[in-house]
This record gives C-alpha cells, sequence and structure tokens, in this order.
C-alpha cells in the first residue's frame, strides 16, 4: 500500500484538530480591548498553544512519511492512535487553561503529551519494523535519543506537578521542543 | 474515471465524521478527576467507541480501493450512502451512551450499524460487478463468509434487543470485529 | 495549472457542507421512538435532503472536472462561487423545514437552488471557454438543454411559489434531478 | 519535500476556515423577509466578506505553489503561521460586523489583515530564497510593488482607524484588491 491516503487522512484530521478552537472564541461583550482581553485572551492563547502543538506534529508527521514508501496495517492503525490522542489536546489544554493551571487539569494535560509521545513513537516504530534493515526512517532519525529521552521527561513532569505545578509546566517547557523535535529538528 | 478523487472526498468527509464527537466534550465543572469524570466521562468513551468504528471503516475502505483502479456513478452514490450512513454512528452512540443503553437507543444504534454494514456490502458488490470477470477485489475478499454472516448476526442482535438489550450488546460485541474485519482481517 | 488542487480544495469545502448538518442532530429528550421523531425527526430529513443535493452536486463536479485539464483564474473564482452557495443549502433547507415549509422560506430555498444552479453553470461556461474549439467538455455534454431547461424551471418555480407553495414545491421535485443531472444523467 | 502533502493539508485548514462561518448562520425568528434580515442579514454579509478574503488568499497561495517545486522546514512554518492568522478572520469579522464597526473592532479587524499580509509576505520571500538565484517565484511576481505597498497601507489604515474608522475601511478597501491580488492580478 502506497502512503498517499494515509497523509491526506491524516491531513484532513490534522487540519480539523488544528482548527477546531477557533469555534472556542466567542465574542468579546463590548467595543474595546479590555473585553477582547477578559473575554477571549485566554481562549487566543489557549488556541495558539494548540495550533503550535498540532503544527509540531504535522511537520514531524509530514518528515517521517517522506522517508516510508509503504504501509501496513498495523501502520494504519498506530497512525489512527496518533490522530486519537491529538485530537484531544484543544480539550485538555483547554481545560488547563480555563482551571488557571490547577494540578489535575496540568497533570491531565501532561499525560495527553505523553501518550502523544508514546503514540508517536510506536508509529514510528512500526514503520521501522515494517521497512526492515535498512530503513530509510532509521537512518534520517538516527538513535533517536531525543525522543526517548523525552519520553522519560514527559513521565517526569507528570511525577512532579503532583508536588509543584510550576516546576511541572517548566521541566514541559523544555521537553516540548526536544521531544516533538525529534525529526524535524537538525542534530 | 480514476479513483483518487473518490477516495480524497470520502477522506474528507471521514475525518470530519471521526473527530466531530471532540465538539461534544465539554469542559469539566471543576478542577479534580472526579469532575472530569463525570462530566466528560462517558463523552469520551462514547468518543473513543465512535472514533474506533469510523476508523476500521476507513481502514477496510482503503484497503477496498487498493484493489479498485476505476469507478462509475454507480459506485460514487454506493459510497455517498454508505458515508451517510457512517455520519450517523456519532449521533446514535451518543444518544445509546446518554440514555444508559435503554432499550430503544440500543436498537437504534443497531440499526445504524446495520445500513452501514448493508451500504458497504452494496458498494463491494457495485465495485466487483463493474470490475467484470477477473474481480481484483472479489479475489481479495474471497467468498466474503464473514461480510454475510456479520449481516445477519446484526440484524439478530436487534430482533433480540427487543427482548433483552445485554443479549443485544453481547452478540454486536462479537459481530463488531468480524463484520467491520471482513475485508482487512487476514482469514 | 493543473486542475487537482482546485478539485482538492473544493473536496475539502463539500465534505464539510455534506456533514456540517449532523451537528444540528441534537439529542432526543427521551428514551424512545417518539422522542427521536419530535425532536430529530425533521432534522434527520432536512439533513438527507441536504446531503442528497450537496451529493448531486459533487458528482457532477467530479464529473465536469474529468474532461477538464488545465484552470485559469476565472476558473478558480466561478468555482468559489459555486462553492458559497452550495454551502449556504444546510441553513436554507433547515429554514425551509422548520417553518413548516412556509411562502419565504420555499422560496428563498428556490432562490439558493436557482443561484447555486447559474453558479455551476457559469462554471461550466468558463471551463468551455478555457478550452477552446474542440472542448472536451462540450462534447460530453452536448447542448446542455437540460441544464438551461432546468434554470428556466426553478425561476418559474420561484414565481409560483408566491402564489401557491405546494405547485412551487412540485414543479421543483421535477425540476432537481433534471437540473442536477444535467451532467451525469445520461441522454 | 514535494509541496503536495503542504498544499493538501493548506487546503484542509483553508477548506474549514473558508466555511466555519457557516455554523454561525442562526436560523431567523420568523417566517419573513425581515426576520430572515433581522437574525442572520449581517451575519450573512460578514460569511461573504470572510469567504471572498479566504478565497482571494486561497487563488494567491495556489498560484504561489505552482511555481515551487520543493519545500523545507522553514516554509512549512511561514505557510502554518499564514495559516494561523487566516483563521482568526471568521472572529475579527465577526466583531466587527456585531459591533457596528466600532474603532477599537475596527483597527483590530486592520492588524488581523495586516498580520496575515505581513505572514504572506514571509512565506513569499522563504520560497524565494529557498530557490536559489533564478527563483521562478521571483520572476512570476516581478519587484512586487503592490505586495509592499499594501503592507504600507494596511499599517496607515490601522493608524488612521484610530482616529477617523470611516477614512479607515476606505483606505482598507481600496487596499484589499491591491495587497491579495499581489500574484494573481496580473499588472
Amino acid at each position: 500500500m502506497r502512503t498517499s491516503r494515509l497523509e491526506a487522512f491524516s491531513d484532513g484530521v490534522l487540519a480539523i484538530i488544528i482548527t477546531i478552537m477557533v469555534l472556542e472564541l466567542h465574542e468579546p461583550e463590548g467595543h474595546d480591548l479590555a473585553a477582547l482581553w477578559h473575554t477571549t485572551g485566554s481562549s487566543l492563547l489557549t488556541y495558539l498553544l494548540s495550533f503550535i502543538y498540532v503544527g509540531i506534529y504535522w511537520t514531524n508527521h509530514h518528515h517521517m512519511f517522506q522517508v516510508t514508501q509503504r504501509v501496513t496495517g498495523g501502520v494504519l492503525w498506530a497512525n489512527l492512535s496518533l490522530l486519537f490522542f491529538l485530537s484531544l489536546f484543544p480539550f485538555t489544554t483547554q481545560w488547563m487553561a480555563t482551571t488557571d493551571f490547577a494540578r489535575v487539569p496540568v497533570v491531565v494535560y501532561g499525560v495527553n503529551l505523553l501518550l502523544a509521545a508514546v503514540a508517536y513513537y510506536t508509529l514510528q516504530t512500526v514503520i521501522i519494523r515494517t521497512q526492515g534493515q535498512d530503513s530509510a526512517l532509521r537512518t534520517a532519525i538516527g538513535s533517536d535519543f531525543k525522543g526517548k529521552i523525552s519520553i522519560v521527561i514527559y513521565a517526569s513532569a507528570i511525577a512532579v506537578a503532583f508536588w509543584s505545578r510550576f516546576m511541572g509546566l517548566l521541566s514541559r517547557s523544555y521537553a516540548l521542543p526536544r521531544a516533538a523535535g525529534g525529526l524535524w529538528w537538525p542534530g
């Protein structure tokens, strides 16, 4: 099976996920900047955060399938599970933002990040196994030290968030570009 | 006519159907796991169930059109009718879930599954007829015993659900992977 | 310019238009068929009607671009105007249905059908002009008597609807398959 | 990297943005034209305005990638930032319309137009830099005097809108076709 249709379907789903939070941008109740800030300020920042995250995954997905020629049933399902966890981003991001970064929402958000990272890693592994010995994807990602270490960092961040949500956010904001950048970030 | 555009349009529609229930994930009214569970727990499970179902159909659709080269007007319309019944999944799944699996919603959900299975079977039949004698699709699916038997099982499950909704759910949960796996599940 | 991207974008927009009314299928307030019928019966029929209409246009659009190789800026805009009028179908169909086919909503719905038919006809004309003398599209549609006559029928139906909404509906239900079938309906 | 997937993803996102305002077309509370006008008149005009704007950007985007063969990571992100600012159009257009063109919403709308124009210009620049010396895109757009001057006009219009919102609207309605037409409008 060629990869074209898997890419087209993923693009469709990711296009919806990345824009779905626009529907949450409710009109400000007033005519001035204060109204804009109070009514939609946090939604706008949440939308931006969620947009960047899904954008990173889309970019990585794009790069990954540049070096993938054929897909199997296993790849289709690994990809669907990645799409599922990504589709929860708008929801968990928003809950975290509207509760003003309360502990449980921050942990739930962290779990979502972790599950998406694991699903991405699984998809990568399934593709490499399909490609056999001289896997083009394996060559492209190298030892993927960053991919592995960021799953560890996510898991630690969730644990830490139980004690200090600020420390959790801090380590996560370090882990974010690392984890997501596993493939597209050179070096 | 090539199949590329039918596939692209179906991918667009299925991408919307598979993600539409994310819009139903309303924010929990509170900061803790109990709030998450009470407000969105059932929506989340419903979303997962609906996602898996549409995912199965997308996978099968993908496999089917791997062995289809050309489409006719009849194939376009058989495909549109499949998309229509699939698009009702989020609605019927949710009604069943929020009424706590009451009898009528379970039957309606079963009817939806049945209609989608029949539409899929019809699409398959129309493509095989178009392909003539040495149909690549017919070779791929063999006698499609599973496809036929699962339509019978769905119909029985609906009948049974009138007497016992639990028996209906039970037989359906057996029929699900069989029916949907008609094509992609080897053997 | 190749047609592939125009087709992909139109497929995306049409996929959204065709499924957007699923969002209007609100959950029945009850557990029985009566509740299903009262709460969602008319929405369901409206959705089906709108789905069929957009499906007809998608099918025709598909056929039209089978015999079109290149597009110009004019074709892009004629296509965008068709998409705009089609995107109003869910809205006008629903208004007509929920007002129980009152006169003004029926007329507005008729105007929407007319505008979409005119936009389709314009798109066809622009493509034929682009293709020059031996236009493959012109050959495919012949004199397009049906396309022209159905615009006349739509216009008359709107006029008639001012006096009798039933007569208007009647003539429209005759004009529908004719108009929409202009291209894909043989003969 | 080929451009096909960037185009497909952008088409998906733009298809959603261009149709998202249909969801804002609430049903008129009545059966007559007055009800239609009062309830949905302004939403309909807003939708049309937003549709035309996004349509112009889609057309330009289409033309731009006609003369682009390969993309880099930088192009992907420049494109994502353009999509982000375009996705805010429905929101800012609607706020401006429902506040009856109050000063702040008009300025915010102008800022959105400016940011989208800057993002488009950045994307263009990044592509040209990628293409090197004999950039096909640079040849196609020439000196892009219109692209540069319209950014100046947008910026001035925003400044002016602080004093007179009517003057701002006036200069913007002049700048609109210029700016957006940078590529596809010959001459």
